[in-house]
């Protein structure tokens, strides 16, 4: 392409039957009983790779939702999302069965320690060959906080203000090691060079490490940094150290509201807008007519169980909503909990469609796009060429047949369009998300 | 065997060049510029599940030593004990090229957090079809906590209480699900029973977590639990929880007074002795002929480097050696650093080999054997025999050759003695470690 902008694709994972769409499990095509199994994520692994997407994450969470009716049957009875494997266990599994496809792991700045966390992920980078990428999140719930012996999650201001300094305790962790430190001389006895070695010596007013690391520095240095906040605390965080930014805006308009106010904060701080791809969420029933896609589209939407429906938006507002049937009963009863972004979504497909809030909590399958694989190429072409994203982050339906078909009929019909890549131009994730190989 | 009794082999790994034996990465033999890739940990396992070992763990630590001299020079440009990889990220790898053979890692409960490192061995003992240990440490140094924004590591005493604690909310996060929880009912919309899933609630005087782990019950339960505890409260540590005891005395009569003491604990503690198996340390030189065998060993000895052996022994004391020459001056300054086994061994040495402490301060290597296949099966046929043990954890010299020939000659050799398995029992480590398979 000659403006050099190219869409970015990046898959949408759990560990675990269901992910957005949290009916399509039931679908007679879900493959369900191999949730447990390598082979599972290995398989979709080589599936992404063969559709040259940038790469895959997964969602996370530390714990299991049981704010619905003040429990978890109905998440664990339905199938809600659950990861039912940690995502830290699997990912190496599916770096080892691929050679560009970039990893992603979802991890929580408010629940972990920035050592262990600088450490396992420079470890699966170089295992990678440069391929890791990191979902920043600070945690939205009270129920992850008591599985860590807190009461009460802190305050959104709170947990950002030390994400930032959690952040800079890493990147000085993942400092410590200039490249080439190993010299490997059997006859000397010289294995490494500690001249090309320091500490962190990181000192916050939350986080304090000393480093140094005993992992190498990484093939790219530090992980991509991925981060979905959409709350004015979360935009600036995210202006600050995002390369690639997951939202899930409900309409056009909102999309491009959100891409441009993002664009203009990292303008702010002296960041090129091209260092930070924004992707929406995109959820593709496809047919081979229009028809046939709306219809299939109507008999996935009847397998979603609707207290199951409610379940989902209960745990994203982090409020029970079959107690709080009000936008204003929510907002008055999460105190410190919730995400932003659900909220701003629901507020987005009252307008957006005309619905009042009682309606909008009842749906959940966000970006979702029915049609044949043109239609669906002409609607992401269309947001990608508005500015409305940079690219998409694409989650199941039917699985992995959803994600198969994808690749095998969207993916083609970007690439026409010389709008998608047709090969990967670089080896680490970073350079494909940048469009450029920085190798020799 | 009639009597059951058969010697259990643990491989000792580190993700480096460099085990127990600080010179043997200097040997020509030594593959050393493949300790990033995936494929030498692989090649490794594969090894030793040929040799039916009942599996390999790695030790770590959550830093990099610089007691020595005051700083990391020593080990870094000489190649001590490094982890240049997180092996928690290595360990999936090895699991997924092998069916049988048990994958251990060390995770401290003095620095990790109950709900993530359960939800971590819970998703690998699941991944690995039931072959997780967990090699569970206190940790020893102010390097360390310093790396978790603590100055100084708490006392022995506080960290073996706050362990207790950490493993009592293990086991209850372990035990939030019952076995077959999964329905699978597309028709109807039932993925699993919400029954058979309990809270954890637990509430120690350090510890909290109310769970449950989204993770199901894994084929182990929970993993198998190995301990290296050598004070006073570290063995009453492990006659509680360990299944698997890592031991390094340097004498048989050593070996026998600390197998006599763990069983009788255990007793005590109403555990049968066969509850747990206690493996000593072994480190081999093989030669066809022992005369072969004393002069390889000669080679490998010149390749230690004195100032790193005495820096490997002021890593385990947490004491710089250089500084504190005397064994009454090592323990005025250790403080609440330094581990039991360390300066156990170093008298044991000093009482056995008739050495001043100067000199067995400068001996590193812990189990050394050398001579033929069948020497080295007649020094492991006694000390099994005669109680010291109930086998060995294998530490590599040469990587991987010394291995590979530990494991196509001297195993065949305990084979034809009927004191080793010829094939795995069981197919998780549990049941080879117990000799008997569960499954029917």
């Amino acid at each position: 392409m000659a403006s050099g902008r190219e869409i970015h694709l990046i898959a949408y994972l759990k560990t675990g039957p269901t992910a957005n769409h949290v009916g399509a499990w039931r679908h007679p095509d879900s493959v369900i009983d191999d949730i447990l199994q390598p082979s599972r994520y290995e398989h979709i692994a080589r599936v992404l790779e063969a559709g040259k997407f940038d790469g895959c994450f997964f969602a996370d969470l530390f714990g299991l939702y049981d704010i619905h009716r003040g429990g978890f049957d109905t998440y664990i009875e339905r199938g809600g999302q659950i990861s039912f494997l940690d995502p830290m266990m699997v990912l190496p599994l599916m770096a080892r069965v691929t050679s560009h496809l970039g990893i992603g792991a979802t991890l929580s700045t408010t629940f972990h320690n920035p050592y262990n966390l600088a450490r396992m992920l420079a470890s699966l980078d170089i295992l990678s060959g440069g391929r890791v990428a990191w979902n920043v999140v600070t945690s939205a719930t009270d129920l992850e906080a008591q599985n860590f012996g807190i009461d009460h999650i802190p305050p959104k201001e709170l947990r950002y203000d030390v994400a930032d300094e959690f952040l800079e305790a890493c990147f000085a962790l993942w400092d410590c090691w200039e490249d080439d430190v190993f010299v490997m001389d059997k006859a000397r006895g010289i294995l490494a060079d500690p001249k090309k070695l320091k500490y962190a010596n990181y000192r916050g007013q939350y986080i304090r490490t000393r480093g140094p690391l005993s992992i190498p520095r990484s093939p790219q240095g530090h992980p991509v940094i991925m981060q979905a906040g959409a709350s004015d605390r979360g935009r600036a965080f995210a202006a600050r150290w995002a390369e690639l930014i997951f939202a899930a805006q409900a309409s056009k308009p909102d999309m491009q509201a959100f891409y441009t106010d993002i664009k203009s904060r990292m303008a702010a701080r002296g960041r090129p807008p091209e260092d930070c791809a924004i992707l929406q969420q995109l959820t593709v029933v496809l047919g081979e007519t229009e028809s046939i896609a709306r219809e299939k589209a109507a008999y996935l939407a009847s397998l979603i169980d609707p207290e199951l429906a409610l379940a989902a938006n209960s745990s994203g507002l982090a409020v029970d909503l079959s107690k709080h049937a009000t936008d204003a009963a929510v907002t008055a009863a999460q105190g410190a909990q919730g995400i932003q972004g659900t909220q701003d979504r629901i507020r987005q497909i009252m307008r957006a469609d005309g619905v009042p809030f009682e309606e909008a909590v009842r749906r959940t399958v966000r970006g979702l796009v029915v049609g044949t694989p043109v239609m669906v190429a002409d609607h992401m072409q269309d947001l990608f060429e508005e500015h409305a994203c940079d690219g998409f982050v694409v989650a199941q339906t039917v699985f992995p047949g959803n994600f198969e078909q994808f690749c095998t009929s969207v993916v083609p019909e970007l690439q026409r369009r010389g709008i998608f890549r047709r090969d990967y131009i670089g080896h680490t994730l970073r350079e494909n998300l940048r469009g450029q190989s920085l190798s020799p």
